[in-house]
C-alpha cells in the first residue's frame, strides 16, 4: 500500500525562503510565521499520513454506492470526515464572520495539497463545499450567507456545483435546466445535471447544490443563465432542516478513477431554488470563483504526482535489480537498487523537478489571489487571471504524465492495482478534464487572457522575468545554470506571442492552433522562473551559512535539472506554433 | 460503446504503394497481390468489427475469474475464440509443416493489428501462443515440434511465456525457479512465476507453458537459465492428453486494464518439464523470438491508438459544442461539431499522423523480419534488431499518449467507463511495461544495439535516410515539406549518437542518462522517414493519375503535419541528451 508524508520542509522553504510570506504586505500574512506554519503543516501531515492516505485505496476499491436513493461512501470515510471537521480544517481560510479561521488562502493551499496528495477523492467533498461557499460568499444576499455559510464552513453541510448537462459541457449556453419563478420569490428548478462531484453522500446532514439554470423568457444562450441555491433539505428560518427538496440522485457514474467520490447524475424535479445575485448573471457569479477552483485543480495535478513520486522513490531504493554500470553499489546484495540506474534517475528527476516547480508556481499563484482579494490589487488579479489556465492546464497534464512515470518505475507491479500506482494515474487523469478541459484552458489563455486589458498582464509577466534576470545576474554559475536558460525560454515564449499577434489578426486559427503548445510553453517558463527564484533563495541560504547544506544543494541540483532538461521544451513548442494553422486545419472533416 | 473498422485502405496503401510487397525478392511475397491482401483484410475486418470489438468492453467489465482452480474467461470469449480458430486466423503465418498457412509475417502483422485494435486482451491468448510456437519452432527438437506445434498452430492448445518472478523482472539472473533433472531425461520444475498472460483459461484443451528455470549446479546468474516446456496436461506419445501436471494458478492479478486476459500467478510444484534446446542457454532461446514479440507489443501501442482515434473522430463529428471562430459551420444547429475547433484538430492530427506513421514503421519492420528469416539476410536482421527497441518503446509510449488524447476529446464523458475511452488508455498502458519496460528498451538500444557489429547497422540506417533524401530531392514542395525536416531530424539524431560516442567512453552514464531521449528521437526520425516514403508514394500516385485524389492528398497533408509538428521534438531530445549525466546523477539517493 502506498504511503505519504507531507513535504513540510519543502513547503516551509517556499513560504519563508522564497515567498517570504510573513514579510509580505498582505493583510493576515504577518501571522504566517515559520513556527506557526510549521505547526499547521505538521498537524495536517499527521491527519494525512495516518487517516487519509490509508483510506485512499479503500475508496478506490469500494467506490460509492446508491441504495434506495441513499449514497453510501466507502468504509471509513465518514469517520475521517468527522476528524477533518473536528480539527477545524474545513474552516481554515474561511471568513470568521461565518465561523472560519480567516487564514490566508496561501496557507489553505498548502494544507490543501497535503490532503489532496493523501486522498484526492476524499478531499473533494470538502473542496466542492469550499467552492460553493466562495460563490455564496461573493454573490449571495446577507440572508443567504447567514443561513448557509456557517454550516458549510464547518462542513456539517457540504456543497456542489451543477453546471454540466448530458448534451452540454463547455458550451453552457445550450443548457436546458429551467427555473420558473414562484410568487414567494423562489424558483422551481427542473432538469438533469451530470458529473456532479460529491453530488450526494452520507457524511453530512444536508447538501447545498449550486445550480445553473435558465429562467424562461430570459436572453438566449449563455447570457440567460442564472445561479441558484437548491438545498437537498429545505432550511427553516431557525436554521433547522425542513422538507426534502425535489432533487434526487439518478445514478453514480462509473469512472476511471476518484471512485471514493460520488460523481452523481442529479435530477431536479420542480425543486425549490433560490436565486444567487442577479437574474441571468449566473456565469459571472461562477467566473469570480473560477481562478480559485482552477488553481485547486492545478494543485491536484502536482499533488497526485507528489504522492506517486514519494512511492516511486521508496520502490527505487528498495527494489534490487541489475547493477550500476560504473561499479556495484550494493556488492554484498544480489543486485543494486533501481535508483542506481541513470534512466530511473532521469525519470525520478523529471518528477521531482516538476512537482517542486509546480508547487512553487501554485503557492505563488495563491499569494496573488490573496493579494488580489485582500489588498484589492488589480495587477495581482490580472496576473493570476492570466496564469490560471496555465496552472490548471499545464500542471494537470504534467501531473498525470508524472504519475504515469512513477508507475513505470514499478515495472509490472505498477500495473497491478494492489500496489496503488495505477490509482494515482487514474485519479490524476480527471484533473485534465474537469473545471474546463485543458483544451479550453488553452483557448481561454490565448483567446482571452493574453489580450486582457490590452495585453498589460502578459507584458507585466515578461517584465518581471526580465527584471529578475537583470537583478540577479553576475554570478557565473547561477547565470549559466539558471539565468541564461530562463532568458532563452522566455524569449521563445515572447516569439510565440509575437507570432500570434502578427498572424492571428489575419486568421484567428493561426493563434488557436498553437494555443495548447503556448499553454505548455508558458507553464515551462513559469516553472523555470520559479526554479530560478528557488535557486536564488537556496544560493542565498548557503551564502548565509544555513546549516542544512544538503537540503539547499539538493534544491540547486534539482533546479539545474529542470533548467537543462525540461525548459528546452519551449523550442519544440515554438516550432509547432510557428508552423501555423495550415497543417492543423488542412483536412476536410470527412478525411479524418 | 466504441466501434472499430479495419483501416484496410491505409494498409493496402502501405503494402502496395509504399512497400510494394508483391514485387519484393522475399520468398512468399509474390502471393501478396493487392486483391489477395484486400480480401484477407476484409475478412479479418469483419471478424474484428462484428465479433471482437463488441466483446472488448465485456472483457473489461467482467474480467476473468478463478473458481476452484478453473479460470473462466468473460462471456463470449470462448465462442469468439472458436471463430478465430475456425477461420484459420491463428495459423496464418505459421509453418505449413505443422498446419500453418505459411504466409509472410508481414501479412500476419497487418491482420494482427486489426485484431489487437478490436480487442487487445482477447488477442493476447493467440499472441502468446504464437510466441511460444516460435520459440519451440526455433529451438525445440523435431519430436517436440511434432508433438506440440500442430495443436498450437490451430490454438487447440495455447501457450504462455514464464519469465518474471516476484523479486525479479528485468534482472532474470536472480531467478529462483529450479528444474531438477530426472532419470528419464525430463525435469521437475518448482517455483513461482508472476504476470503470466493467458496463464490459464477455459478456451483450450491444454496450455503449453514455456518456463525459464535454473538447473541446480549450473552457472550463476543469467548464464544458468534454461528453457522448459511444461504442459498443463502431459501429452501422451499418441498426442492424447495424459495426467494433470504439477502446475496451478495461484491467483488472477487485478490490473489497471486488459481485464479480459487472465494474468496469472503460476505455481510450479515439481511439474514435469522438458528442456528446449541446450542446458543453460535459455536466454538465447528467448532472445531469438524477442524481436518478433517486441514488434508485436509496439504494434499494440499504435493499434490501441488507432481504435481510440476512430472513436474520437466520430465523437468530434457528432458532438455539438461551441462555434467555429471563423464562422458557423452548422448554422441551423444549436452549435458546431467539435471538429471545427483548431485545438481538437491539433489533437486529432497528432493521433492520426502518429498512428499512420507507426503502422508504416511496423509494417516495414515486419518485412525486415521476413527478409531476415526467409532470405537469411544478416543486414536486415541487424537493422530490425537495432530498431526493435524503438518500435517497442517509442510506439507504446506514444500510443498510450494518443489514447489519452483521444479520451480527452470526449471531455467528461472520456472519464466515464461506459463510453469506453478509458479502456483504450488503461489497456494501452501495459504495453509500455511488458516485454521489457521501456527504460530497458532504451538501455538495449543505446547500450547494445547502437554498437552492435561495430555500429554497422545504425550507419546503414543513416545512409538509407541520406540516400532517400538525395534520390528524391528536386521537387520544391516535397523538399520543403518532407526532405528538409527529415534531414534536420536525422542530423539531430546523429549529433546525439556522436555525443554518446565522445562522452560515453569517459563515463557510460553520459550515454545512459540520454538513452530514453535517444529512443524517442530515433522513433521520430523513423516515423519521419516513413512519412517521407509515404509522401513520395502519394505524390507519385497523384502524378500517375490515381482516381482517389482525396485519399492521397490526405496522406500528404497528414505527412506534412507530422513533419512540421512532431518531428521538431528531436531538437528538444538532443538538448536534453547534450546536457549529459551530471544533472541526472547529481543527487545522493537519500536526497530524492
Amino acid at each position: 500500500m502506498p504511503s505519504y508524508i507531507a513535504p513540510a520542509k519543502d513547503m516551509q522553504f517556499l513560504l519563508h525562503d522564497v515567498l517570504k510570506a510573513s514579510e509580505a504586505d498582505i493583510p493576515g500574512y504577518d501571522e504566517l510565521e515559520r513556527d506557526f506554519t510549521g505547526a499547521v503543516l505538521d498537524e495536517a501531515g499527521k491527519l494525512a499520513s495516518e487517516v487519509l492516505a490509508p483510506l485512499n485505496p479503500v475508496g478506490d476499491k469500494e467506490g460509492c454506492r446508491l441504495e434506495n436513493g441513499i449514497v453510501y461512501t466507502p468504509t471509513g470515510f465518514k469517520e475521517a470526515f468527522e476528524q477533518m471537521k473536528e480539527g477545524g480544517w474545513t474552516a481554515l481560510d474561511c471568513d470568521p464572520e461565518y465561523g472560519g479561521q480567516g487564514m490566508p488562502y496561501l496557507l489553505g493551499t498548502a494544507v490543501g495539497e497535503v490532503f489532496v496528495s493523501a486522498n484526492m477523492a476524499f478531499n473533494m467533498y470538502q473542496g466542492l463545499t469550499h467552492g460553493a461557499y466562495s460563490a455564496i460568499h461573493a454573490h449571495g444576499s446577507d440572508e443567504q450567507k447567514a443561513k448557509y455559510l456557517p454550516k458549510m464552513v464547518s462542513c456539517e453541510w457540504t456543497g456542489t456545483m451543477n453546471l454540466t448537462e448530458p448534451h452540454c459541457g463547455t458550451d453552457l449556453g445550450l443548457m436546458r435546466t429551467k427555473a420558473v419563478p414562484q410568487e414567494d420569490g423562489s424558483f422551481k428548478v427542473s432538469g438533469q445535471k451530470i458529473f456532479i462531484s460529491a453530488g450526494d453522500h452520507d457524511m453530512s446532514e444536508n447538501v447545498i447544490h449550486l445550480v445553473l439554470a435558465k429562467i424562461p423568457g430570459g436572453p438566449e444562450g449563455i447570457k440567460g443563465v442564472s445561479l441558484f441555491i437548491v438545498p437537498k433539505f429545505l432550511v427553516n428560518d431557525d436554521g433547522s432542516l425542513g422538507a426534502r427538496n425535489g432533487v434526487s440522485v439518478g445514478k453514480i457514474e462509473e469512472k476511471m478513477g476518484i471512485h471514493g467520490n460520488s460523481t452523481c447524475v442529479m435530477n431536479y424535479d420542480e425543486a425549490t431554488g433560490y436565486l444567487i445575485g442577479t437574474e441571468h448573471k449566473g456565469m459571472r457569479a461562477m467566473f469570480t470563483m473560477m481562478n480559485e477552483a482552477r488553481l485547486g485543480v492545478g494543485l491536484q495535478g502536482y499533488a497526485q504526482a507528489e504522492a506517486a513520486y514519494q512511492n516511486a522513490v521508496i520502490y527505487a531504493n528498495d527494489r534490487l535489480q541489475g547493477r550500476d554500470v560504473t561499479g556495484a553499489k550494493n556488492p554484498d546484495g544480489p543486485a543494486d537498487p533501481l535508483i542506481v540506474h541513470p534512466d530511473i534517475r532521469r525519470n525520478l528527476m523529471d518528477q521531482k523537478s516538476f512537482v517542486e516547480g509546480a508547487r512553487a508556481f501554485t503557492f505563488w499563484g495563491a499569494s496573488l489571489i490573496d493579494r488580489a482579494h485582500k489588498n484589492g490589487d488589480a495587477d495581482a488579479e490580472g496576473l493570476i487571471s492570466l496564469m490560471t489556465p496555465v496552472i490548471k492546464g499545464f500542471q494537470t497534464d504534467k501531473g498525470f504524465e508524472m504519475c504515469v512515470n512513477a508507475q513505470q518505475v514499478y515495472g509490472g507491479h505498477g500495473y497491478i492495482e494492489e500496489w496503488g500506482m495505477s490509482q494515482f494515474a487514474r485519479d490524476a487523469r480527471i484533473a485534465m478534464i474537469y473545471e474546463g478541459a485543458n483544451g479550453v484552458q488553452a483557448l481561454d489563455l490565448v483567446g482571452r487572457k493574453l489580450g486582457q486589458d490590452g495585453g498589460k498582464h502578459v507584458m507585466a509577466f515578461f517584465d518581471m522575468v526580465k527584471t529578475f534576470c537583470k537583478d540577479n545576474a553576475g554570478d557565473e554559475a547561477f547565470d549559466r545554470d539558471f539565468i541564461e536558460p530562463l532568458k532563452k525560454a522566455s524569449k521563445d515564449l515572447q516569439a510565440a506571442g509575437m507570432y500570434f499577434m502578427q498572424n492571428g489578426m489575419k486568421n484567428p486559427n493561426h493563434a488557436l492552433a498553437g494555443s495548447y503548445d503556448f499553454m505548455h510553453m508558458f507553464g515551462h517558463v513559469c516553472l523555470g522562473y520559479m526554479w530560478a527564484r528557488m535557486g536564488l533563495a537556496a544560493k542565498e541560504a548557503l551564502a548565509n551559512g544555513a546549516s542544512d547544506v544538503d537540503f539547499y544543494e539538493t534544491k540547486l541540483a534539482t533546479g539545474r535539472y529542470y533548467m537543462s532538461r525540461q525548459l528546452p521544451a519551449t523550442g519544440m513548442h515554438l516550432a509547432r506554433i510557428e508552423s501555423g494553422a495550415d497543417p492543423v486545419m488542412a483536412l476536410e472533416a470527412a478525411n479524418f
